[in-house]
């Protein structure tokens, strides 16, 4: 019954499914408090009260058949109009409501934009360690991805790789920053070169090559790090948004994509873009969500909550002899393993009840994904068994 | 920029968005309540009063991290029991969980359980008139769709056509009951004789053809009639359910898939879609209008009203001359256009301020399709107008 571009997906499923069920299997032998997954990129802490607030206001407030109802298909007008005032003060852009399109999250916003633009057989350069979701997004329009080696020194795109893999069937570029599995953040003068790179490329070339930026962790940055707004670096860059993480509402699937004026053909991208969302089947972004952030555009999660548990356990592995780089955003270490073979890391891992994500899951084998948006009780409790592990490898 | 597959979308999408801009540009002249608009599929009914109720009562009850988090991307598991369970009590059916996968939407679920099984070349058969949408979803996965002519007599399938175009490249076919835009049910013979159709062509030709029923207006029949459940028909029947009617949530994109176990490799195909539905970038069903149609599962829209519509309009319609059957279901009629030409129709029709769609946008040319999804007030000060139209025709 299934086809064939389905199968793979359905045989590499069983990975992941089977480190969830070995999760749940573990907490039925040794208790709940004494198995610590940190598998799982699902936020512990809740959404800030503003939500909860912002939903019985509009409840109260607000006609149902217009909160509950169809909209314009890329959203209500004054919730796009709102988020692009909010940006335009936070980023000193200049967006309007017709660069701002309500998407299910960021990614329904990424197969959005990837439907309007990709021809088959059309590439998507992203860079490694990435999300592995980005490969099946590519290839739902027949796409190629193209990944660029890391650099393990410091999680920083390797640029020179980039510019290397660059070619006529480019059509677009996913970068992640915050990043998800390294936690690293692109720097002003990251996305100052990697803008200089695409420029000379695409007059090279002569095509245009799309930066989509995928910023579910945009908010959660730490010690002051700057963020830098990749529209201002590069013209044909689309924003992936989702409010996921910045709210605490994963579930609910909200986000948009910002498809600025400068982009090439930006107003028949817009159109299009509307046109791909509402037939792939979403029709539009939950619509009482949108009216909810709207309404939330000040109210952030508990980032203290991270950044405490950020600290605690970077320096705890670190102190027993674990290597990693510091993170300055999202909620994942990406630790070292202290054997080539990360899988085997894993499993001694999991012998002391730690439940951590091979870094082969995002393209990078020798490392794992730590994730710390678990409660402190967790990351406390864990220790011991980080150190046991520690010690079993003699560091 | 814009995509080869997107682009003919992009050039269709100017004639629906025209009628939008000429009703706001007709409201503008003669003011909003001088023009009747017929044209939308959106529900004037609020939602009823249970589900504000169940909104609030989950922020008072349940945790933020719950009913705004992650779940398994086929839905919250109390929540597709309780579907299953509600299912089988109304129509005697023996679901459970397993068999319902939460989707953002009928149109979404639509698109997953299309990506799950087509192949490209595979043909997917429907019958007109029919939503045109169904033509997109169809080629999101390289498929081809293959239209039965209506029985324009009575509206309902048309079967010996439908039999003579089932062949090897037949992978499924898609039935809407009640249906848009002609509000027609498709009876227990009708399905009968559908499913022995397809059952014989099965068997003839060594393949599984999947029975896809679109089921958006399940709820809305009038007189009582009888709406049959497809999958106590045939096995390989796979059910598109959305709240946006029966609670009128259209903008909050909550409905399912109900994959039953007869169906063949159930147990995969359910797996692949939970799949399909995360890669085309939904992830999951909004959290908490899952959590909200669980405590609604006796609620309705009210559908007295879009029954008091339709006996006015229809009444009125057919006393003025025009030629439509009576629809059983939905919120539609499906008008004989009074010329061959029905475009010309909805010409006149817009002199006098009425808005319709024409029937080529379902690929029935000679027929208009009038939404009475509309205010009861908006029906009758219509009348004069629809009148008038009848007049000028000499009807």
């Amino acid at each position: 019954m299934i086809s064939e571009k389905m199968k793979p997906l359905l045989q590499n499923n069983s990975a992941i499914r089977e480190m969830f069920e070995e999760g749940k299997r573990l907490a039925k032998i040794y208790g709940a408090e004494n198995v610590y997954d940190f598998s799982l990129g699902n936020p512990n802490v809740p959404a800030p009260p503003e939500v909860d607030a912002a939903i019985r206001a509009i409840l109260d407030e607000e006609e149902s058949t217009f909160v509950h109802g169809y909209m314009s298909n890329s959203g209500y007008e004054d919730v796009r109009e709102a988020i692009a005032q909010s940006l335009n003060e936070r980023f000193q852009t200049a967006f309007h409501q017709g660069n701002i399109l309500m998407t299910v999250g960021a990614a329904s916003g990424m197969n959005v934009i990837l439907k309007t633009i990709l021809n088959p057989g059309d590439q998507v350069i992203t860079f490694a360690p990435y999300f592995l979701e980005y490969g099946n997004y590519v290839r739902n329009y027949d796409g190629e991805l193209v990944i660029v080696p890391p650099d393990t020194e410091t999680f920083q795109p390797n640029l020179e790789a980039f510019a290397s893999r660059i070619g006529e069937k480019t059509k677009a570029v996913i970068i992640n920053t915050p990043n998800n599995p390294t936690g690293v953040v692109y720097s002003d003068a990251v996305l100052r070169q990697m803008a200089e790179i695409l420029t000379a490329k695409q007059q090279e070339l002569g095509t245009d090559i799309v930066l989509i930026s995928d910023e579910p962790y945009r908010e959660l940055a730490y010690d002051g790090v700057d963020v830098p707004y990749v529209t201002k670096y590069y013209a044909n860059t689309v924003v992936c948004y989702s409010y996921s993480k910045s709210l605490s509402l994963p579930g609910e699937r909200i986000g948009y994509l910002v498809i600025p004026d400068e982009l090439a053909d930006s107003a028949e991208v817009f159109a299009a873009a509307t046109i791909a969302n509402r037939v792939l089947g979403c029709v539009n972004a939950p619509s009482l969500m949108q009216r909810v952030v709207m309404r939330c555009l000040h109210a952030k999660a508990n980032v203290a909550a991270y950044d405490r548990n950020r600290n605690r356990l970077y320096s705890a592995l670190i102190s027993y002899g674990f290597t990693c780089i510091k993170p300055q955003g999202a909620f994942y270490l990406f630790v070292k393993s202290p054997e080539p073979d990360e899988k085997a890391f894993c499993t001694v891992c999991k012998k002391h009840n730690i439940l951590v994500v091979p870094g082969s899951s995002f393209a990078c084998p020798g490392y794992v994904r730590v994730s710390y948006c678990v409660s402190y009780e967790q990351i406390e409790r864990s220790l011991p068994a980080f150190e046991a592990v520690a010690k079993e490898y003699g560091l």
